[in-house]
């Protein structure tokens, strides 16, 4: 049967409605989900430990009975290390590549984000001061979308800003572990490893138990469980971003191999029926080619389903007038991957002023960024990258203002201040500053 | 009456449960505010301005009748420069003075944040690319706590951030317009003034309508209708972090005048019954002085009773074994400012993770930061200076990964993005690294 994939038009009447009703998407609540996270959040905030091994022995089905203690939850440093060591050689090596060039990127990512002080004539100092994160908790989700690339891609950028304290919660349905992700936490650096998950875990990071220091930050993905929890103990703790389907927008000149094109948009919309696949482009006949590329491909995929319903339902192939105009609707879609799959992609790249991750070039697909290339996969969904940034160092490291005022300066400062605070009616603002003023002479 | 401020001591054995109760604060949520918050949102972005035009007639009791147009409710830049002009000649200085020491802080704070790219020895480029936002929107409050500096701590680091279009809201209820507010906007060079507020303003600047762009992040402070609504738009749009009741905790080594440390607590306190001020010291004699000093200098304060809730219910004193004690408590406390009122306030500093803005040796009051200083007064409450900055130029920028792989890098990270895919799982990630790869000769 031949895929239905939306076809639109840029020059038609109804081309920017149909366009915002593609991007339309709204993740909505769930009642019972909440109602249910709330009550496992309040009880293990009052019962801590106990609470953490009921839900988990219960709602991840341990066997033998359930565990005894929270410390069966705990994962040796050593068994971390004997799960790489079992690891077939390609994949170890594979691993560790990505985490070397992981690492190497959120490096210059680091060296970026510096402190300063500066000092005035009259000897106030003035700056700003960068700190790590003490303990940070990452969440990896089990069962089958358990993937070790998160570990690394939310752990490897936490171990760089210097955060001394890494907590990788991980459920184990069943009491099954998978051994990459394992290995993963080794080479990452994972300080602990405990085989938790869901609501209860989050609530064991965020509020703390007498076995899990609470933390000040929970970084990574999880189900709708996980996300409510997340959302619910943000304040107490840090968090990143909810994140929304995967989306990829490729702006293709026509001139890439259409194949190529048609399994990028297949290797995003292959994560989730959610997922969102488009393509611009100004040709025409272009875009039946990678039409037809998708058709012939497709049948080969192993999660053709997932593929199918997510280009049927959220995908599209959009015709544009030209490439600027596909700049245009670039900015305006704000994709969490933007491949630029062009002749000279640069030029285009400079005008693109949103976008979680930029691919440029014919040979630059997003599977590579995913894994390997070095920036995180960690990107802003649902048009959020007009206002928010891949995950980096900068999400476990803060900054503190310092002020130091020298006895000249609070002269000068002093009355300005004084003069503000009690054109706001605050008069102890006002006298605060005005104490520190030597009596005029 | 004596003042019945809390006296604590860090050698007693009941004193880590005391601090806990006393920082513990939770904002909670009222229902009854959550339901209407929800309601006006929904109900904005339905009916758009009709249904702003009716909510701010009702709520601000614009007289007169109301206002019949959207149109109404803009404040001209001609409008903005005659509050300046009228203002009398200090009020109008030091706000100048304000606003160029601020910018010239944020201006620093620029120059931090850069985009970098760097080239890989087969030719791959990788890297990271800083935007503005293109449109923001920032929050005043409107009667009788409206503060003018706000507006420049709000506005001047969106400008410095290269955001083109600032748009401020600001209700007038009853009509009355705050003219140092209107003035600090002309000086900040906010893009547009529309004198609309609450819920009903924070849903017309998310979703959009047709009289008001729709923008990419909301800050700035509000009450508890719109900080519900601030929380509801997240996702939509960015938004600052929601702000708890203000702190400041002071450490000193006892060589401060008394009245001096006293007035600070004051500064906090006549914000809010619930602010929080702290005064951690070694030496008992010393906070007996400054006891002394509150209880001579609150009747003179206007905002007394203000200042005697707060410092009753949430202040204390707290006698602590020595100064690195002292330096360890803060960074447990983790407070929104933190004055280190002492000889030699660097070592003390060095010791200081987690704080929102640090103010070093006894001239530094915390008053003269929130004015006019320099670096930002938007700080993180309650604790979350743990994992978050003040407000700054970054929360108007953000950053878009670049990957731009060549030929040859496609080659070698081909195959460790195609391991990792299979290990996963995920064969169109693995096919579409695949078909890049060149056949081996």
């Amino acid at each position: 049967m031949p895929l239905p994939i939306r076809k639109l038009d840029s020059t038609h009447a109804d081309f920017q409605p149909s366009l915002t009703a593609l991007l339309a998407f709204d993740a909505g609540t769930d009642d019972a989900i909440e109602k249910s996270v709330a009550a496992i959040l309040a009880d293990v905030k009052a019962r801590g430990d106990s609470a953490v091994l009921e839900y988990t022995n219960r709602f991840d089905r341990i066997p033998n009975g359930g565990a005894s203690g929270m410390a069966d939850f705990d994962i040796s440093q050593a068994e971390l290390q004997a799960a790489l060591d079992s690891l077939p050689a390609a994949q170890r090596e594979a691993l560790q590549t990505a985490a070397q060039r992981i690492r190497v990127f959120h490096e210059r990512q680091k060296q970026e984000l510096g402190g300063f002080t500066y000092t005035e004539p009259d000897g106030t100092v003035l700056g700003q001061k960068i700190t790590p994160l003490d303990r940070v908790g990452i969440y990896v989700p089990g069962g089958k979308a358990a993937y070790p690339s998160s570990v690394l891609m939310n752990a490897i950028p936490a171990k760089v800003a210097g955060v001394a304290e890494i907590i990788m919660v991980v459920p184990t349905p069943d009491g099954i572990k998978n051994q990459m992700v394992l290995a993963a936490a080794a080479i990452a650096g994972v300080t602990r490893v405990i085989t938790i998950g869901g609501a209860q875990a989050v609530g064991a990071l965020a509020h703390g138990t007498a076995t899990i220091a609470p933390v000040d930050k929970i970084v990574g993905p999880g189900n709708a469980y996980v996300a409510a929890a997340k959302r619910r103990v943000f304040g107490i703790v840090g968090i990143d971003m909810i994140a929304g389907p995967s989306e990829i927008l490729i702006i293709c000149d026509g001139s890439t191999d259409p194949d190529w094109v048609a399994m990028d948009l297949f290797s995003q919309a292959e994560h989730d029926e959610l997922a969102q696949a488009i393509l611009l482009c100004p040709d025409a006949a272009y875009i039946a080619r990678v039409e037809a590329s998708i058709e012939k491909l497709l049948p080969a995929m192993p999660r053709q389903d997932t593929i199918r319903t997510s280009l049927s339902e959220r995908g599209a192939l959009v015709k544009v007038r030209d490439m600027e105009e596909a700049c245009r609707i670039a900015n305006d879609i704000a994709a969490e991957h933007l491949e630029i799959s062009a002749e000279q992609p640069q030029q285009w790249a400079d005008r693109i002023r949103h976008a979680g991750a930029m691919f440029l070039g014919r040979f630059s697909s997003e599977s590579l960024g995913d894994y390997c290339c070095g920036p995180n996969h960690v990107l802003p969904t649902s048009r959020t990258a007009r206002f928010s940034s891949p995950l980096g160092v900068y999400d476990f490291q803060k900054r503190s203002s310092i002020i130091h005022v020298s006895e000249a300066g609070a002269q000068t400062l002093g009355r300005v201040a004084a003069t503000l605070a009690y054109g706001e009616g605050l008069q102890a603002h006002a006298r605060s500053a005005e104490l520190r003023l030597k009596p005029q002479s």
